[in-house]
C-alpha cells in the first residue's frame, strides 16, 4: 500500500462533513455557506472531501445544490471532489457533474441494505459492477470506492458476520472498484474488532483497502482510528466538528471529528499536510450557515497545547 | 505483572469521579448524595474508589465531608478506599480515617508542582517519604500510590522532559511506594507518546508500574487507555460522566468517561467486572446530587449496541 498523499502527507484525513455531517440534519445549509466551509476546508490543507450525494432533492433536499457544489469545488487546485451514489442514476449524474471520485454504500447486513438503497446486498453489488461500465464508458479516470456500510454491528440486526463483510468487500473489488473500506456506520465497533477486520481485509484485498469511516456514538471513534492505522489503513473519514449521522441507524452519532483525529496523528509525528489551527478556524463557516446545530469537537474547546508542535516541523527539531 | 482484580477481571478501572470528579466543581455535592453515588458505583461493581481528598476544607470545601465519606465507604465489603493526599498531613488524616490505599500526586513540571503542592518535585518526593515513614508506623496495610502529574505535557511549561518524569517514578519507588503511574493532567499525551512513556516506566519499575490517568481535553484519553493497555498497563483511572479536572491545570476537561471506558474494554472481551446497564444507571445520582452540572458520556447517549455481549458471557458463547 504505497500511498502518495498530497502535500507528502502520511495519511489521507477525508472530510466527509459536508456529506455525511449535513444529511442527517433538519436544518439545510445555504450554498453560498457551503461553498465557504468548503474553500476553509480545503485552505485548512485537506485534499480530498465529500461535497455532497447525489440522490433525489425530495428524499434529501440538503443535498439539493450537489452539481452547483461539484462545479466549484472542481475549482481549487489539486482537491479530489467525491460524491456519494447510492445507485447508477446518481453515479451517472455524479458523473455528469464532473465529480473527481465517487463513493457506493454497500451494506454488511440485509436489514441495512433494505432500508438505505432498497436492494439486498448482493443486488447492490450487481449495481455496482453496472457503475463500473458506466464509469469505464463515460468517466475513465474517476476512481470507484465502494465502503461496507454496518461493517461492526448494524442498529437493526445486532451482529454483523465479518465473513459477509470480508465476502462482499472481495466481491465489490472483482467488480471493478478502486478500493472498498469499512463503515462504523453505527459506532458499535471497538479496537480489537477494528484490527482484526481490517487486518484480515488487507490480507484479502491487498492495497485495494480503502478507509476507516468510524462513528463516535460511544466515543470510541479515534481509538478505532488508531487500531485501524496500526492495521495498516492510511485513508480516515472524519467530519468537521463531529457533524453526522445515517438517517437509517437510528441514534447514530456524527463521526470522527476531523479536529480531534488531525491532532490525534500529528501530536504522534503521522504527517496529514493539514494546518489545524486553520482547520479550527473553519468552525465559524459551520457555526454561520448552521446557526441552530449543537457542534462538539475537544480539541476546539480546549484549544491546542501549549508548545504543541505539529507532525512535519517534529521532524526540523 | 500478575495483578489479582476483583471480580476476576482483567484490568481494574479505578472511580475518581468523587474526587477528581468533583473537587474542580463550583457547586458542592451534598454528602448524603455522594453516599448514595458512591454506593451505586459499588453496585455496579467497582471495587476501587477515590471518594475524597484529605485538603483543609477552606480551600476545598467539596471535600469537606472526607471523614464522613471514607466511613460509609468502608462499610462496602471488598472495596478499596481511596484517597488522595497532598502531603504529610493529609496522610495523617488519612491514615486516622481508615482509608484503604492513598495516592499521592507528584508534579513532572516545576511550575505546576509549585502551584498544587508548593514544592518543587524534589521536595514532594521526600515529603512522600516521610508519608510512607508515618504509614510503616501507623498503618502498615495501607498501599501508597504515587502517579506522576502533567507527565505528558504541563499547560504552564508546555513540553514536559520524558527524563524527569522516569527520574521522578524512579525515586518514588527507592522512597517505598507501592506503585506509581502517569496522569495526563491536561489531556497533552497522545496514543505514541503514552505508549512510549508507560513502556519505559514498565522497564524501569517493573511490577511497581500504577495506573494511567487520562483526561479528555483532545478527546484522546480513550486511545490513550488503549496504548497504555498495549504497553502492559492494566489500571486505569476514569470519572464517571467525564467530571473532572485540575484546578491548577486551566482548561483541564474532565478524565477519561468510566461508562466509556468500560464499554470499550468490555466490548473488546477484557473484563473489568462491571455491570454496565447498571454503571449507566448510576449516572442518576449526578444528576440528582448536581442538577446544574453539565455531564457527558457518549455510551450514555447512544445506549449499548443491539446484541451488546459483555467480555465474560463472550467467553461463553
Amino acid at each position: 500500500m504505497a500511498h502518495h498523499f498530497p502535500n507528502g502527507a502520511d495519511v489521507l484525513v477525508s472530510e466527509c462533513g459536508p456529506r455525511d455531517g449535513l444529511q442527517i440534519l433538519s436544518e439545510t445549509m445555504a450554498t453560498h455557506h457551503k461553498l465557504r466551509w468548503i474553500d476553509a476546508l480545503y485552505d485548512a490543507g485537506l485534499r480530498e472531501i465529500e461535497v455532497c450525494s447525489f440522490v433525489p432533492a425530495r428524499l434529501m433536499p440538503q443535498m439539493a445544490d450537489a452539481v452547483e457544489v461539484v462545479a466549484h469545488a472542481r475549482t481549487l487546485p489539486g482537491l479530489t471532489v467525491l460524491a456519494l451514489v447510492p445507485n447508477l442514476r446518481g453515479a451517472r449524474a455524479a458523473f455528469e457533474a464532473g465529480a473527481d471520485k465517487i463513493t457506493i454504500p454497500v451494506s454488511g447486513s440485509m436489514a441495512h441494505s433494505m432500508a438505505n438503497v432498497r436492494k439486498t446486498p448482493d443486488e447492490q453489488v450487481a449495481e455496482v459492477a453496472r457503475i463500473v461500465e458506466l464509469r469505464n464508458e463515460l468517466a475513465p479516470r474517476v476512481p470507484i470506492e465502494a465502503n461496507i456500510s454496518v461493517a461492526f454491528g448494524c442498529t437493526m440486526e445486532g451482529r454483523v458476520s465479518e465473513d459477509e463483510v470480508i465476502r462482499l468487500a472481495v466481491a465489490l473489488v472483482a467488480a471493478g472498484v478502486d478500493d472498498s473500506g469499512l463503515s462504523d456506520t453505527t459506532g458499535y465497533a471497538n479496537p480489537a474488532q477494528t484490527k482484526r477486520l481490517f487486518t484480515r481485509l488487507i490480507g484479502e484485498i491487498g492495497d485495494k483497502v480503502g478507509g476507516a469511516h468510524m462513528h463516535n456514538n460511544r466515543g470510541l471513534a479515534l481509538a478505532n482510528c488508531l487500531a485501524a492505522y496500526e492495521a495498516g489503513v492510511r485513508i480516515f473519514d472524519s467530519s468537521a466538528c463531529g457533524l453526522g449521522g445515517c438517517p437509517h441507524a437510528p441514534g447514530a452519532a456524527g463521526n470522527a471529528v476531523t479536529e480531534d483525529l488531525v491532532f490525534m496523528f500529528e501530536s504522534m509525528g503521522i504527517s496529514t499536510g493539514i494546518d489545524l489551527a486553520k482547520l479550527l478556524a473553519a468552525r465559524e463557516h459551520i457555526v454561520t450557515g448552521l446557526p441552530d446545530v449543537p457542534l462538539y469537537g475537544m480539541t476546539w474547546d480546549s484549544g491546542l497545547p501549549k508548545g504543541f508542535v505539529a507532525a512535519k516541523e517534529a521532524r526540523h527539531v
